[in-house]
Formats: C-alpha cells, sequence, structure tokens
C-alpha cells in the first residue's frame, strides 16, 4: 500500500449527495515524472462547495468530470521528484493533484509556495488560498463598500464569507452576515466584528433585515442564493452591487437556481455580477500583502476544517459542506506535512 | 366638455390587467397655471410595458401609484398659458403629464423639445426620448459589443428592442432578435437588418440559438425574461454581459421573476445589469446626435403604434403591450397636434 497511489475515479454522476456508490476505487503504482514533469505527494485535498457541481454532465466553471477518470481535485502538496529547475524536491506547490495521494504535473501547472514562518502551512490552501482571493476581489473589485454604506455577506461564518466580513469592514462599512445557527452568529459578532449577524434558521429574515439594514442594502456578497437572496434583493438600494460568488442552496439539485427578485435589479439599477478567481490571479500578491499581515497580527479570525482521515474522508468532508457542519474552509489531510 | 380635463384615477389595485373597474373617471375645470408653472395640453400618453408596474401596491423604478389619484403617465404636450418665461405657449413639452388632458407643471418638471423639420412629432415622446435612449445606453454602455460578437436582443421588434438591434448592428457585431410571431421576424430581418431572428412562438429555441450563435453568446440586451432568458443564459460566453432592461414576461403577476439560470452568471464570470434611462440623461444629447441623423436619413427602421382615441383607448394600449399586439412604443394620442 505503501507504494501504490490510491484514487477515487467517479463513475457514476450523483443526482443528489454524492455517494461511495458514484466512484470505483483503484490503485496503482506510483507514477514516474517525465521530462518537465514532477512528482507531488498530496498532502491536502481543498474541497469547496462546488466541486459536487463537477460531478454534473453539465460544465460548470471548469468543465464536466470525465467519468472513469480520477476525480479532479484542488490540492497542496510537497515535490518529491523533479525534472523542472526550480522545483526541488522539499518545494511546498499548490495544484489540482485531484482525488488520489500521489500526482505528476508539467512544472506550469503548479504554483510553488513560499510559506511564511508562523503560518501554518494549510492557509495557503485555503485562507490565504481561493478562499482569500476570492473574499478580496468580491469585496473590493465588486462590492466596493464605501465609508458608511451597509454590505450583507451570505453564509458569512463560511469559508469565503467569514474572510469577506472582516475585509469588509476595514473599508469602513456597516457588515451584516447571515449565517445558520446562533454559534455561528455569535462568532461572527464577538470575532469577526461584524456589526450584525442574521440566523436565517432563526425565522424571519427579512424583519431582521430591516432592523439592522434601516437604510437599505447597498452590496452583497452573495454565496447561497435561494429565498434569503429574494429577501436581501428587495431591500437593495439604487445602483446596489451584488457579487455573486457562489449559489450553494442549489448545488445538490444541478447548479440550477431561482431568485423570484431579479425585477430588483432593473428597479435598483442594479449590478448583479458573477467572478471566478481564475479572472483575478493578478490581485492574488494584493491579497497576500494585505492579508498574511492580519494572520501573523491574530487579527484575522479563521477556521479552518481538516478531516484526517485520508481520502476515505472525502465524502463526509462534502456532506459536512453541503449541510453546513463545517467551520471554515474543508480540507481533507491526505498525508503528513 | 371641452373646457373640463377628464382625469383617470386609479381606485383599485389590479392583480392581472388592468379593466376599467380599477378606475374612476372625474372631470374637472381645466386648471390655472400658478406661478413658476404652465399649462400643458396633452397630446400623446405613452404607454410602456412596465405602466402595469406602478399599479402594484410595491414601488418600481416609480413609488407607487396613489389610490384616488390621476394615474401617472409620460405625457408629450403643449404649452397653452405660461408663468416660466422660456416656456412660451406654443412649446413642446415632455413630461408627467398623467392619464388626463390638461395638466399644470411647474417649468422645472417639463423638458422643451425643438422639433427637426422632417421629423415626426410622436418620435420625440418614443424612438428619439427614452425608446432611443433606453436602447443606446443599454447597448452603448452596458452590452458594450465589440465587432466580431454576438449579442442577442429579445422583445426584438418591440419599441426599444428594434432599436437596440439596430444600434448594435453599427458595432459590427452579429446580432440574433427573439421576437413572437413570423411577421415580427422577417421585418428585423429585411428591414432592420439582423443577422437572424429567432420565433419564440415557434419552438426550439434552444436549438435555434445554438444554429445562429455557434460561438455563443457575448451579450444579451434582456427585455422579457423567463424561460427564453434561462435558453440564452445557458448559451453565454465567459464574462457575458447581460443589459437587464426589462423583464415583461412578469408583469401582469405583480413584477417577480423566476430564473433558473442564474449560475451560469458565477460559471461564466458574466455580469447581469439593471440600468434606468434617469441614470443616464447625461446621454440624451449623443443618443440624439446618433439617432436623430439615422431618421432623417431614413436608415432607422421603426414603427409607432398610435391609438386615436383619446384615454379611453389606454386600457386597450396596455391590452396591446402585454399581447404583444403593438407594433412599436404605444402612443395614445389625447388631442390635436
Amino acid at each position: 500500500m505503501a507504494n501504490l497511489n490510491q484514487q477515487w475515479r467517479l463513475i457514476a454522476r450523483p443526482t443528489d449527495e454524492a455517494g461511495r456508490e458514484h466512484f470505483r476505487i483503484t490503485e496503482e503504482p506510483i507514477p514516474e515524472p517525465g521530462p518537465g514533469e514532477v512528482l507531488v505527494r498530496n498532502i491536502y485535498l481543498f474541497v469547496p462547495p462546488s466541486m459536487r457541481l463537477w460531478m454534473n454532465e453539465k460544465d460548470s466553471y471548469f468543465p464536466a468530470q470525465v467519468l472513469g477518470e480520477v476525480m479532479m481535485g484542488i490540492t497542496l502538496g510537497v515535490v518529491e521528484k523533479s525534472n523542472v529547475p526550480g522545483l526541488e524536491p522539499g518545494t511546498y506547490v499548490n495544484g489540482m493533484g485531484g482525488w488520489q495521494q500521489w500526482s505528476v504535473a508539467p512544472g506550469a501547472a503548479l504554483q510553488p509556495l513560499a510559506p511564511h514562518p508562523g503560518v501554518p502551512l494549510e492557509l495557503y490552501r485555503t485562507v490565504l488560498d481561493v478562499q482569500g482571493l476570492t473574499a478580496f476581489v468580491g469585496v473590493m473589485d465588486v462590492c466596493k463598500p464605501q465609508p458608511g454604506e451597509t454590505v450583507v455577506v451570505t453564509a458569512a461564518a463560511g469559508s469565503v464569507g467569514s474572510l469577506a466580513c472582516q475585509l469588509a469592514k476595514t473599508t469602513g462599512a456597516r457588515v451584516i452576515g447571515v449565517a445558520g445557527g446562533p454559534e455561528k452568529c455569535r462568532w461572527l459578532v464577538e470575532e469577526c466584528g461584524v456589526d450584525g449577524a442574521i440566523d436565517y434558521r432563526a425565522g424571519d429574515v427579512g424583519k431582521r433585515l430591516d432592523e439592522l439594514a434601516p437604510k437599505g442594502i447597498d452590496s452583497v456578497f452573495e454565496n447561497v442564493g435561494g429565498p434569503v437572496m429574494d429577501l436581501i434583493l428587495d431591500r437593495i438600494n439604487d445602483r446596489a452591487r451584488i457579487a455573486l460568488c457562489g449559489l450553494v442552496s442549489s448545488y445538490n439539485t444541478g447548479g440550477t437556481q431561482s431568485t423570484m427578485s431579479l425585477m430588483q435589479l432593473v428597479n435598483r439599477a442594479a449590478v448583479m455580477q458573477g467572478f471566478l478567481c481564475k479572472d483575478y490571479l493578478h490581485r492574488y500578491g494584493d491579497m497576500l500583502a494585505t492579508m498574511q499581515p492580519m494572520v501573523l497580527a491574530g487579527t484575522l479570525k479563521y477556521h479552518v476544517d481538516i478531516l484526517e482521515g485520508g481520502l476515505e474522508s472525502t465524502l463526509e468532508a462534502m456532506h459536512r459542506i453541503s449541510t453546513g457542519a463545517n467551520q471554515g474552509p474543508q480540507l481533507v489531510k491526505l498525508g503528513p506535512v
């Protein structure tokens, strides 16, 4: 087993949650890197909420997963063998290593990391990676909050949302977070410093929005969609900006999403903007320069949720994400650091 | 009667189409203008598709119509008495004169017109007014078509859509219009010069979009919403721009609007932007400078649909709009030019 590479291959497309029956586990010899390639031992597999969409027949922001192939996955690993100058063994790298223990990739497909002393390694695949960049550009480049404006963040205690809340606070805006359950709401108010939190499970979200945003809503960092988004859209101000980060309420049903309040975009001359990290890679340095000092100073609050059980834990990780049981971005640990 | 001002007052909010039973007709003496005011004899009442929304309890882009008051209306008239220097009797003016034959307004609430010889007067309340400005800014400032890109316009034979098609063609883009019925489609292709027209009543809109937009859709001038919008969104390219002008398919049911394809905004990093003419009044001169020469040269194709029957025709006008029976922007003629 130690000399084999365990892989999970998608063999059937789930219609609801992904389950063991949708995969075939294979074990192959650890591959050898060819010219221009490196062998990476995968350490962390990142499980984003949108991973479920990759399994659908319809393309998402990635091309649809090919059946029979190793399931796509966002990984952090360490170079073990290298045919690429500059990617020496021992270098930590981000890549698309898939649901497997080892992967071979061309050097150009990997992003070498320079972990800062005192910053936990896992942050470079979460808070200081896609999570941070998504929150940073969604807030700074799409929502563009002005001092005194009101920003609403949904899935506010989530992996991206909690960072978006804290980044929005740095702009002088009033920040309201919507999250599921009193514990998450308490954390948002007491730890993350939002001005108000709404437990969407606790009842009248519309009334709470009216209380916490009496002057209306100027921008929205939207992760969820569904009925709560409609209540938010009903309260936007003229020229509101809605950063459409994701619509997690729909991911188990094929990624379709309904809204009843679209007319508000016309009535309020508002903008709803989808955005993808891949269009903002030029902002990675700005994000790191803003957020890494906040991590080192201890002022940025975050959770990283690591399941230790190896590839076998990945379905559990997806279930935690879809039920909101995770606290912060969800990683599966595939091997030692 | 000649010395009375007939007025239509909304007394009940329609739940479906507006009908005679929702109004009370009153007749009052023709009002006298006070200091700083003028008396206007209304000549044309413009009936936009969104007028139905003004009658709802919920605010639209206008505050909700107050029950018992004269119904709001967009008018073109002529000054008959004036206490405002510069607005001499005989001056044609645009204003919000309401569903009535005469109105008094402060000078600042009126826009004096300078009709060009050879341009029909009614165009200054339609093609060269809100219709033209909406089409102009929706195409030029929101869709921003590049040469060779594909633009889809819905309600393409309509009052705004047909102008949007022709303005988009001037940018060098490929333009596809969606309209209801073979006659409108023929007019779009043969007269307005679009590259393809789709009759949404004739069947498989998705297949027709695939045929006419084989490289995908780069921008959308959206007037309708509903299932056709979903089919369009399913085919947008990365960074597509959707100019959300209106969602006419929803106006008789309270202005709510559903879409199932919102996730495409995330997948394609696309922008959906509501826009209102009132935010673009600074573009009125640019619009006029572009479109009035096209009218004078006879190169701009348009219909203006004028009902001659006075205020009594307004409900018929609204019905024509909601069923798509109108050809071009709908006016009701209230009196002689």
